[in-house]
């Protein structure tokens, strides 16, 4: 079967890339004693809260992978954009540690959040000291034989996106207070939240991969549409997905009030009585099981998993557009299909 | 007087080099109109908290001074130095943002404080923009003519200095718990959490105005023992200054437990029945007015204070001793001892 073939094609891809990434992050994280560093080890499944190593979970690394095929996929050299790909992982878990804190998430992947265990101070400090992390790891690139204005270009493509990144977080908090989000404003915020890193992830690959800057712009695009396609299906997963396969309690993105893709679509589509229940219900304090189950009814009339995942799809294909026509290496230009076709298609 | 003149030297200082500072500062933020960014003008004293125009305070801007006195100390051209100096402003503002959320401040400058205008969750935003963009800011520096290679060896100062104080934030957050800390972890914490930012704003100053790699190094001692003298007189102004001049409550710090220099040596110099009632009023969840008044009364029988000073005026020596025998443009010479001076001496 075609999809059996692409998530085959997906374990390949981690099976390519993971264990180069895991050890780029590791020595990124190496040697460093001090128990601030504990947190960040805690928070990437490789501790337990006291300091054993162990192996709790592993990160998908979606950034790396996207990063490393880009690279490959120009005919660049895997090992130059190690540095970079693990510099996008850090920044990725920074923003992760510290959403927890102002999502007041108690649990991810199954387990208490950074915040919940060392309390908000810490934790906080702990997303910082791996934002600053990700900045020396990505220096390493001069190490393995990047010229500097090669650096430069790489750590200006990942800074804007950062800047972008709170952008994005900063409407995301702002939408909780408001009931006018559009479909636009949605996606502004995305572009920002999610959209702006995986274009860096992208598009630094394809650059230390030396790619021409067209080329590079065309790989920040694809990279951008697939967050978007990211996005959306992971707001789906957060309304109608498996709590064993995400981690998440199903309805749980619902009874968080989050102006999530399908939520924002039904409040622009409904009509005036449907409007104004979802309106009442996103402006209470809290919601009960009741409002979760009316909210899921309007969805599911208005129709709002389907459109939401077609336009998880129209995203991705149109990613994968702004890759037509590049001499790519063909093997790595299927691999970034089957990971785009995995973003949109994903269960967890 | 002696001192006189050195007071007279320093305000010379913010006049030939704070418009620049402000000027290339206010560039870092201009255009971005997301509310977003607000809150960072709100904390540099720019805007009001609807974001209406007001110039609350001017800050002290010392790391930009620091940089833009050794650039031009070591012979080199201020204007190239900018947006470094405005980038270590950014810094040293994002983790005042956050130091105000972990150490629960309501207050900073006599007014409320980000997070307690905004709440928790769009001020660890905020930190966290404020981070990214003394990145984005930094990149500037190719615009002014320096070279890759430069810029890169600047942001890498940077970029360790940014890892150094989270170190030492997580330190001193964690001595807040514990009644064994002895001066030489309070200067470990000390070395990461304020000495290593300085370092960095003296050593980025002289690298991007050519100065040889010895002497970079050099001006990183510089600025690294000033940065000892700058927090212990810190210390000493939390718990002896005037309210008025330092806009915090005299004792404060005591209140809040700090493990602040004074302290420290108390614990570590005191016989043992005063040892013994420290540590218990350290102990304690709450400190009442009687307990401050003992700590008060112990700090005094020990000399604290006065040791205090003499281990601040002795890190600024120190500091001083390290440029000794360079060859520097006398009169910015002259204005780095006068930074050392007011590092050692100043009331607020």
């Amino acid at each position: 079967m075609a999809a059996a073939g692409k998530e085959g094609r997906l374990a390949g891809l981690q099976e390519r890339y993971g264990a180069l990434i895991e050890t780029e992050l590791r020595r990124a994280l190496a040697g460093r004693e001090l128990a601030h560093y504990s947190l960040m080890r805690y928070h990437l499944g490789w501790e337990d809260r006291d300091g054993r190593p162990h192996q709790w979970f592993r990160g998908k690394m979606l950034r790396p992978l996207l990063c490393l095929a880009s690279c490959e996929a120009v005919g660049g050299d895997r090992e130059r954009a190690l540095p970079a790909a693990a510099a996008l992982e850090l920044l990725h878990n920074f923003s992760l540690i510290h959403d927890d804190i102002e999502d007041g998430s108690p649990q991810r992947h199954g387990r208490d959040t950074v915040w919940q265990v060392w309390g908000i101070p810490q934790a906080v400090n702990a997303g910082d000291g791996m934002f600053a992390l990700a900045h020396v790891t990505l220096h390493r690139l001069s190490a393995v034989g990047l010229p500097a204005e090669q650096v430069m270009a790489v750590a200006r493509l990942l800074d804007e996106a950062s800047l972008r990144l709170c952008e994005g977080q900063y409407s995301d908090l702002s939408y909780e207070q408001r009931l006018d989000v559009r479909c636009d404003d949605y996606l502004e915020m995305v572009a920002g939240k999610t959209a702006a890193l995986m274009a860096a992830s992208a598009g630094s690959g394809a650059l230390i991969g030396n790619a021409p800057n067209a080329v590079v712009a065309l790989f920040q695009e694809f990279g951008r549409n697939l967050g978007f396609a990211f996005q959306i299906r992971d707001d789906i997963l957060g309304i109608w997905g498996e709590a064993e396969e995400t981690g998440k309690l199903t309805g749980e993105d619902i009874r968080a009030r989050k102006k999530s893709f399908p939520v924002v679509y039904a409040l622009e589509q409904a009509a005036a009585d449907d409007r104004q229940t979802l309106q009442s219900i996103y402006g209470k304090r809290e919601m009960d099981d009741n409002d979760v189950a009316e909210v899921s009814a309007i969805l599911q009339r208005l129709g709002a998993h389907a459109h939401s995942q077609k336009m998880a799809a129209e995203h991705a294909a149109r990613a994968l557009h702004h890759l037509e026509g590049l001499d790519l290496v063909p093997e790595r230009h299927r691999d970034l299909e089957a990971l785009a076709d995995y973003f949109v298609n994903r269960e967890a």
